[in-house]
């Protein structure tokens, strides 16, 4: 099977298990996991920050990031399509209750400070406090395009007088610095905070973390315990992320020019009612747009070995990532034509 | 001072204070007020419902029916600018862990079947759990307009195989009856539940009422309590509702008849860069589009003795009450006129 | 009917009445009701607080208290049967997301400053985080006791330097002052927010209030609209409470000895296997301590006349109020020795 | 360093890590991890209950319960010291909004059915709906005493007619039946739900599990992940809590065999002020009272080289657990008899 649904769908190499294997821990409760703290510190300085902490998943660190810099009540404002709201299991509302501003309605999750600074509410007991701007870097729903960094830095600026926080919900922070040659440092400068993830295209088992100022993580650490993310000897996969961040970065760039070699082969089809925005792909993603609908393809492609998503009622989206290679793209855009064929064949019956 | 900023500025008539001063009170909290259970049960009976419970609240109301027809996690489908999204403070995420996905986005809280059936999510472990959908009669966004009859009946069967309830934030249900001459019980029947309101149009001091299935509205009693809304004597207020439904409800159309007029004589005014939308005004609220700032306008009508608030950056909103006569509307127009006038000569020094 | 379940069930006096009829009101919600204005600042002149807030009910009043001086996740000490605790509807975990450590077990409400300071947890990420005590003066649990004003500037002294805060649930704190002379403002003053009622011995027929730091108050503005306890012509029901501070304070010495008269002539009944610990009569509480199940006897005593509640398994409590008279209380001690007698007949039957 | 702080600290032996290297793994949330998939049947099957699901801690395992048998606003009976009460961060109230009724005060987490009935609440809109008793075995405040199954069985029978549902606590659950030669089969029949740990005595370095109806582990699959627990190639981490299942239960056995050793031989010093109830020491655990703070006497043993915690002000907790023999037990009693002397020279100086 090819598998295209996500990067998450990654197995640890041998590399990385044998890093598993002799990880060096403790007890991370008492904070005793030398291997865990180590990421930690490493992460914490890759990203600028003073203080990170680690966690099982990246809907916990995204849930961390609005229990440390919100009250019940508060309204955040988030881009179209957000993970933080579409894919958390309305975790925002159940944790910290707090609720969604969605902004910039059919830009993809793409936001400027006009629309930020407009979708900041009033001070009234009737309105929701705003108190947290949300940014995804790259953007999901977008197909892994690359939010601008002037518009971060245009948006920092005009929340600064309100006193809203901003966050960068980073899982593919990694992704957006190989495709631009920024460091991660740098775009990670105009947060507050910033969640990244070790299990998307980085390929280790488990694991995303929070970075931010000290005493948010300090007080993240008390949210993660009691929401049940706190572990005992957790150096068993943090030293799967840490090789991760060792040894997968510099390749992501390989998943970039997979992605792109997919949609151009697959643009190359000339398949009736498909389309690619060829443009739009900057990293490890590729929407598909079908005129017709998109489950019965990616049923289709299951049963010929290939796995895809439908992400939306009529679009699929394809993942690359290091358990894939270019050969097997090549092998998937035949497989892809061939569902796509014969659901029009089957619908045409 | 006329005030036009909300339908819920009005104060009780000597009638309503004879009758709340001449109340059977008993312990409400025991069951014992007999002018209170009066009022549930006649309110029930004029929305077709098996049961209602009184609460000193709109929101309270509205958030007793998210309350008793969701569960933590849930997502409800609500039309763009929906009162219980934008005005109750984050009281959905705050007391049921609700999100809502705001549908519709640009029709100014009208919703259609196939709009509604497209937001409700798939299963999936990382999706909110669609629960309620939540429509608004008559829509306050859209400056008191009326939901057609045949959408929320096309919704509702469109809906039922998904399982999901449907809830009326009838808070003006009675400005929808009077202005469509259809009863509040047939405007009421395609709704599992319908919360309505005596202190807006109806002018009753305090109290609003949520009515549904006995079963959730013996619930509703539960979280009212647990929420601080129980009372003990609120016969006291509860005879003011009751009052303004047996009294007030016939002259609804006076108010209706008022704001007509107040936006046909604003219009014929010929103030440059201000419109209305004529064919929308269909009860008892006029928007008012500038193309200037608001605020500086209420701020200069309050100055010459009128009352109006700025509902978004660039619009005005009038609201005609029973403490409010087709002279005092004569004047308002005068009066707004001025304002804006002013304020476009002080922009222009 | 003879009604000693409660000093909540008073009905309005005539000249209470009269003061509701005639009430100056105006929207609350955008703060123009004089009544309610003035019925906040008076309260909180008489508490010595610099800001108070009207709620139509003791437990909101009660859980604003808890909901802007604790955070989620936070612990709260209180003594045993608090009201906050067991007749609140788990409302301090639903609302604001607080456990409490129920202290002082098997001393009936109440707490030395040994118990309390034992019962703050230590900082850890395991543990709540202690961050506010809860007294309550009079104690419901205790029938109606004074809590020794000594013990509660022992307790405000001891966990100062904890940075704990520190509230009283003064629902009955009128029958305090009333019975020991004190001042409410002087009972108040170690206090940061204090909860009082009008609807118990005051006789209003609703309403209570949250007495603070103009801070605290502020923010309880905010939680009490998110909770749907924002109204809008309130000063309907805070002329009642008016009447009632103004009228009904100085009588409740009354209710006091009616109190004792019922205890004391019950039992002079010498009745077989009840018991009043008569020293406990401090108040308008007469707890009656039985040796069968309590529910009969209420349930007997209901149908010769006189209601009575059963507090707990084999007691039942009396509440004296200005809805009793003298007269009355001598006929319900009769009606109660004959409801006693009845069910020890039907039991040995 | 002997660390008998708990038998959380243990690290994996070399077979573990071999298990964990060559775990063979998938995408969790997609149900694609074999090793995950095959310990959740594994715990189910050994359980007696249709399925079961992992998760990172103990805490999430405990929450997860309440959150599926509960609802907002619910009371839990638990005994006193309960984990799930004491040392989980109030996340009862925080993620499921429930309150506990503590429950036989002074009888260190032991339960009986009396007990349990009288601590249902009635009905009524001012009380919280009991819905759950919470039974601990080991009891972890009773230092690993086993929870009498009699009792047990007494409690499922009477709380059966109220609908109530029965959870045990069963992280230690490994130990109970260890000492009790009891089948965990048996010792889990009378529960609806029982979470148990592979961190504690079994060794495994993350991980625990809840088992129950299928209903409602499907539910708690989706509080799993809206809380952040759900997790990609989890099969890394649940690889050694199936070694730790396979291999390390028998051997528990020597632990208490241990901890006996260790109560025995400390009590053997004769040293002043310190006792233990050796009647007590059932498991892996011995709780070790003094007459002085406890605090002081765990700094000076650290400095020795033991790592022994404060439970209380005036007590100590020994655990015993793989990572300690039975020579390092002697030389524990060694090291506290002098921490204790120390302690009490300095005192007396």
């Amino acid at each position: 099977m090819i598998d295209l649904r996500s990067d998450t769908v990654t197995r640890p190499t041998p590399g990385m298990r044998q890093a598993i294997a002799h990880a060096e821990v403790g007890d991370d409760v008492y904070g005793d996991d030398p291997t865990t703290r180590g990421l930690e510190e490493e992460v914490a300085q890759l990203l600028g920050k003073e203080a990170a902490i680690f966690t099982t998943s990246g809907i916990m660190a995204n849930q961390l990031a609005l229990g440390v810099q919100t009250r019940p009540g508060d309204e955040v404002i988030v881009g179209e399509g957000a993970h933080v709201f579409s894919n958390e299991g309305a975790a925002g509302a159940a944790l910290s209750n707090v609720q969604f501003a969605v902004t910039g309605v059919g830009r993809d999750g793409f936001l400027t400070a006009d629309e930020v600074e407009a979708a900041i509410k009033p001070v009234a007991n009737w309105f929701p406090r705003t108190s947290l701007v949300w940014i995804e870097n790259t953007i999901n729903r977008a197909g892994g395009r690359v939010f601008p960094q002037a518009d971060v830095r245009a948006i920092a600026d005009r929340i600064a007088p309100h006193g809203l926080a901003l966050h960068l919900d980073g899982a593919r922070i990694w992704n957006a610095s190989a495709a631009t040659q920024v460091s991660v440092t740098e775009l990670a400068a105009p947060f507050d905070t910033v969640s990244v993830c070790f299990s998307k295209g980085l390929g280790a088992p488990v694991g995303s973390a929070l970075a931010g100022p000290a005493a948010r993580i300090k007080e993240a650490r008390r949210l993660r315990h009691r929401w049940g993310g706190g572990m005992r000897q957790s150096g068993i996969i943090a030293a799967g992320a840490r090789y991760a961040l060792a040894h997968h970065r510099a390749r992501l760039v390989e998943d970039h020019a997979n992605a792109r070699r997919f949609a151009e082969q697959l643009l190359a089809q000339g398949l009736p009612g498909l389309s690619v925005n060829l443009a739009g792909v900057e990293t490890n993603i590729v929407n598909i747009d079908l005129d017709t609908p998109a489950a019965p393809v990616s049923l289709a492609a299951r049963e010929l070995g290939l796995l895809i998503n439908a992400s939306a009622p009529r679009r699929l989206r394809a993942v690359t990532h290091l358990d894939v290679t270019s050969a097997q793209i090549d092998e998937a855009v035949t497989l892809l034509a061939r569902a796509v064929h014969a659901c029009r064949t089957h619908r045409s019956a």
